[in-house]
C-alpha cells in the first residue's frame, strides 16, 4: 500500500525520529538514497520535496541535506495527526478513560460535526499521561454513524490506531485552532494545577478523506509540559 | 521568477484567501485549470498536490476539489512565513515600535542564533495591532552580520519585507515553539491586560535557506485574539 516515493518519505521520517542523523545532521546523497532504495533519482527527488516541503529537512546548495535540528528535540509536532505515542516515541504514554458515554448532538455541535441534529455521538473524556506528568484533558466527540463502537479500553490505547486499523476508515485531514485561555475546573483538578495557571487548548476537527467529519474535539494542556512544534517553510 | 506550478500555486491560494470559492468552495476542474493556465496536465497536478499537502484543499474521488473551510475564517495560519499583513488581508493591521537598539549577545542568545559571543545583535520591541485591538507584544533579535541596518520606520512597515526586498535575502524556514504561559509585566501592560490573563507565546527561530539563523524572536499573544490555525494532514 502507497506509493514507493510514500514509503521512502515514512522510512527517513523514521530514520530522523529514532535519532539517526543525530550526530552530523547530514542526510546521504541523492545517489546514495537512489542505490539504498533501488528507485529512480525522480523518486528519490519526489521523497525529498516532500521531506523539505514537511519541515524535515533543507538542502543548502553544494553541501548538500540536513535534518532540522527542532525535529529532534522531543516536542508535539504539528505536521503529522499520528497522536502523542508517534511524537514521543521514547516516553511513557498512558491514559486514564474519565468517561465514555453516548449523546444526542444539539445544534452547535451538529453544526461543527456538519451531522443532523440528534446525531448519535461518542463523548469521551481522556486524561493524558506522559512520563508520569498530567499532558492533557482530551473532550472528544465521535460521529456513531462512522465510528459505530467505542469503549473503554479501545480509548485507553489509541483510538486512532482503532480507527484506521480495525474499522479500516481512511483518515484524511484535520483543522487545528490554537489559542490559550483561562482554566476550567474540570481540566484544572485532573490536571493537578492551580486555577489561575494558563491553560493551552487545541480544538481539532477530523475528517475522513471524503470530507466527511467523525472527530470533534477539545484539548486542554498542562502548560508545564505541552510545547508545540511548526516547522515552517517560506 | 518562480516554477510555473509555483505560480499556479500562488494564483490558487490567491483565490481561496480572497473568497472567491466561498460559496460553494469547489473548485474548477483539472481540465478547467489546464485551460485556464495553459499547461500540462502534469503542472496541474504537481500544484493540485502542493496545494493539498499545504492543507487548502481536498479531493473526493469522482466529486472534485473543494477548498477547506478553516482557511476562509481568519485565524493566524501556521503554514507561512509572511506575516500577519497577508494572513489579515482584510484587517487593518498597525505596530507600535517601543524600543530598537544594538547588544551583543550573550552566551544563552549566541547559542540560539548559532553565533559568536558578543556578536552585534539589533533588539527589537514592537507591539502589533490588528483593527484597533491589542494583538501581540514581539520581542526579535537580528544578527547584524546578516541584517546590517534596521530602524523605526522598517519595524513600523514590515521586516520581512525589507530583508527579502531590499536586502534580497532568501529566507528558508523557521522554527516555530507554541505554548501557553502566564503573563509577564511587560507584555502585559503594552497589551493592556491583566497579570492573571494567560499568554499564549511563539518562540521563533527563523532561517536563510542556507541554514543561517538571522531571527530569533518571542511573541507573547493576547489571549482574546489570538487563535493559531494549523491544517494538518494524515
Amino acid at each position: 500500500m502507497g506509493a514507493k516515493y510514500q514509503q521512502i518519505v515514512e522510512d527517513i521520517e523514521k530514520d530522523i525520529v529514532n535519532g539517526k542523523y543525530d550526530a552530523t545532521k547530514k542526510l546521504p546523497t541523492e545517489e546514495e538514497l537512489v542505490a539504498k532504495y533501488e528507485v529512480s533519482r525522480t523518486t528519490i527527488r519526489k521523497a525529498i520535496g516532500i521531506l523539505s516541503r514537511k519541515g524535515y529537512i533543507y538542502q543548502v546548495q553544494g553541501s548538500g541535506m540536513f535534518v532540522r535540528e527542532a525535529i529532534l528535540k522531543g516536542y508535539v509536532s504539528l505536521e503529522t495527526l499520528r497522536g502523542l505515542t508517534r511524537d514521543f516515541p521514547d516516553r511513557d504514554i498512558s491514559s486514564k478513560v474519565v468517561s465514555i458515554e453516548v449523546l444526542e448532538a444539539e445544534e452547535a455541535l451538529a453544526r461543527k460535526m456538519k451531522c443532523a441534529i440528534g446525531t448519535n455521538v461518542y463523548y469521551v473524556k481522556r486524561l493524558r499521561i506522559v512520563d508520569g506528568n498530567t499532558f492533557s484533558m482530551e473532550y472528544s466527540y465521535y460521529n456513531k454513524d462512522i465510528i459505530p463502537y467505542l469503549n473503554e479500553d479501545i480509548a485507553k490505547a489509541s483510538i486512532y490506531t482503532y480507527i484506521t486499523e480495525d474499522l479500516k476508515l481512511n483518515i484524511g485531514f484535520a483543522d487545528k485552532v490554537i489559542y490559550a485561555d483561562k482554566m476550567d475546573e474540570e481540566s484544572c483538578k485532573l490536571l493537578g494545577l492551580e486555577m489561575s495557571d494558563p491553560a493551552l487548548v487545541i480544538e481539532n476537527t477530523a475528517f475522513l478523506n471524503n470530507g466527511d467529519v467523525f472527530e470533534v474535539s477539545k484539548a486542554v494542556h498542562n502548560y508545564k509540559y505541552a510545547k508545540l512544534l511548526k516547522l515552517a517553510t517560506f
